[in-house]
C-alpha cells in the first residue's frame, strides 16, 4: 500500500513547499488522479483551485463526478481525497457507495493521499474529526485503510485567542481532553498530527514526516519525532 | 418558560462568582432539582463534582438516575443540563426517552439551566457543537427548547498555541468558517457565545449576559452586546 496521510494547516511557504514536493513524489507514476472534493459543498470550484493550485502537475487530476464515482475510482491510477467538513465527506462516501471501491484500489496498490478530512477518513472511522456535525453520516465507519486513528490540526495544550488587540485565554477542551473521551468509549489508538506533518504507511508500517502526539486508552502518550517508525498500534519500531 | 443557556468556560474567580450568583437566582424557587451529567462518562463522580463546586446550595441537586429519568424529571422543579460531550448527552437523551418529559417540564415553566454542551441540546438541534463524535446519537434532534443554535465557547478569529516557550498560528478552520458550512446546509440563525456569557429565554424573548456573535444564513453576522434583547430568529429588539 501507498498512503499518505497530511494533518492539513499548509499555511506557510515553507509547508506549502514541502506539500507540493510530497504530492509530486507521491504521484510520480500517476497519470489519472481521482481527486474527492465530497468534503467540501462546491465540488466543481473546489476541484478547479486544488488543480490551479498544482500548477502544471494539476492536468493529472480530474474531480470525482458522483454519477461515474465507481467507475472512475476503478480507472484511476491514483486517489486524492481533499480536506474539508468529514461529517459531509463521510456521508457522501456512504451515500454515492465509494467505500469498497476506494478500499480496493489502495489494497491494490494504487496512491492514496487523504489531507485533513481526507485523513481522518482514511481511519476506521471518522471519530476524531475536529469538525462540526452539520450533515448525519449513515455511519460513523470510513476507509480502515490505515489501523489507527488521526487527529489532524492537533496542537497540544490551550489555546489563546486575540480580540481588539487583546490576547484571551480560550477554557474550552483541549485536543488530550477529546481524544481522552474518545478512549472512554472506543480503544483504538489515536496519532495527533501537528499542521504541516504527514504520515506514510505502506500496509504493515508507518514512517512520520514532521511532529506528532501518540494517545493510547491504557497507557501515557508519547511524542513522535520526525522520522519515527511505527506499527498499526502506533508502537515505535 | 425559564431558560438560562451558559457558554461554559467559567475559568476566572469573576465569571465563577457570576455562574454561582445566576444559579442561585435562577433556582430560587426550587427545591429538587434534577442534574443531568449524561455528557459524561462518569455519572456519579460528576454529580457529587458538581453537588460540592455549589456549596450549600448544592443539596436541592440530584443527579439523574437513567433508571427512573423521566419519573424524577417529572417530579423536578429545576432541570440543570450538565456540560461534557455533545454527542454522548443527545445519545442517552434519546437512548433513555427522556426527551419528551424535558420539553414538557420546561413548557410548563420549571427552570431549566444549560450549560456548554447543556445549552447545545437546548437548541432544535445539536449539530453545532465543537464536540468529537466519540459515539453515535440516534439524530441530531435535540430538545429545541429555544428556537436557535448556540455555538458555545465561541471565539472569534484564528487561534495561537504554545509549545516549549513558542507561540505557534493554528491554521485549522476558526468557528466562523464551521458555522459558516453549516450554513451550507441549514438556515437555522446560530449565537455564538463567547466563554463565561449566557442566554435568558423566556419562551418568546432572549436577553444575553455577556457577549456574542449572531450568524445568519443570508445575511451579514453581528455582535451583540450585553443586554441585548432579541427574538427567535435572532432579530434584535
Amino acid at each position: 500500500m501507498r498512503v499518505l496521510l497530511g494533518s492539513g494547516g499548509i499555511g506557510t511557504e515553507e509547508r506549502r513547499s514541502k506539500y507540493m514536493d510530497l504530492i509530486s513524489d507521491h504521484f510520480r507514476n500517476s497519470e489519472n488522479v481521482v481527486f474527492i472534493p465530497l468534503a467540501t459543498h462546491d465540488h466543481e470550484g473546489r476541484t478547479a483551485r486544488l488543480k490551479e493550485s498544482l500548477g502544471p502537475m494539476g492536468a493529472k487530476f480530474h474531480g470525482l463526478n458522483v454519477d461515474r464515482g465507481v467507475e472512475q475510482i476503478l480507472a484511476a491510477d491514483g486517489v486524492y481525497m481533499g480536506g474539508g467538513n468529514s461529517f459531509l465527506l463521510n456521508r457522501d462516501l456512504h451515500r454515492y457507495g465509494l467505500i469498497d471501491a476506494l478500499r480496493d484500489v489502495v489494497k491494490q496498490g494504487i496512491p492514496y493521499l487523504g489531507v485533513s478530512a481526507g485523513s481522518n477518513v482514511a481511519c476506521p472511522t471518522m471519530m476524531t474529526t475536529n469538525d462540526m456535525p452539520i450533515v448525519m453520516p449513515s455511519s460513523y465507519e470510513a476507509l480502515g485503510i490505515v489501523p489507527f486513528q488521526i487527529n489532524p490540526h492537533y496542537y497540544p495544550g490551550k489555546i489563546t485567542f486575540f480580540s481588539e488587540g487583546e490576547s484571551n485565554d480560550h477554557f474550552g477542551e483541549s485536543r488530550r481532553q477529546r481524544i481522552s473521551e474518545y478512549h472512554q468509549h472506543e480503544s483504538i489508538p489515536v496519532l495527533g498530527l501537528w499542521e504541516g506533518s504527514y504520515v506514510e504507511w505502506d500496509g504493515a508500517r508507518g514512517r512520520l514526516i514532521g511532529r506528532a502526539r501518540a494517545f493510547f486508552r491504557d497507557s501515557e502518550p508519547m511524542n513522535f519525532e520526525d522520522g519515527a517508525l511505527f506499527d498499526g498500534n502506533l508502537a515505535l519500531d
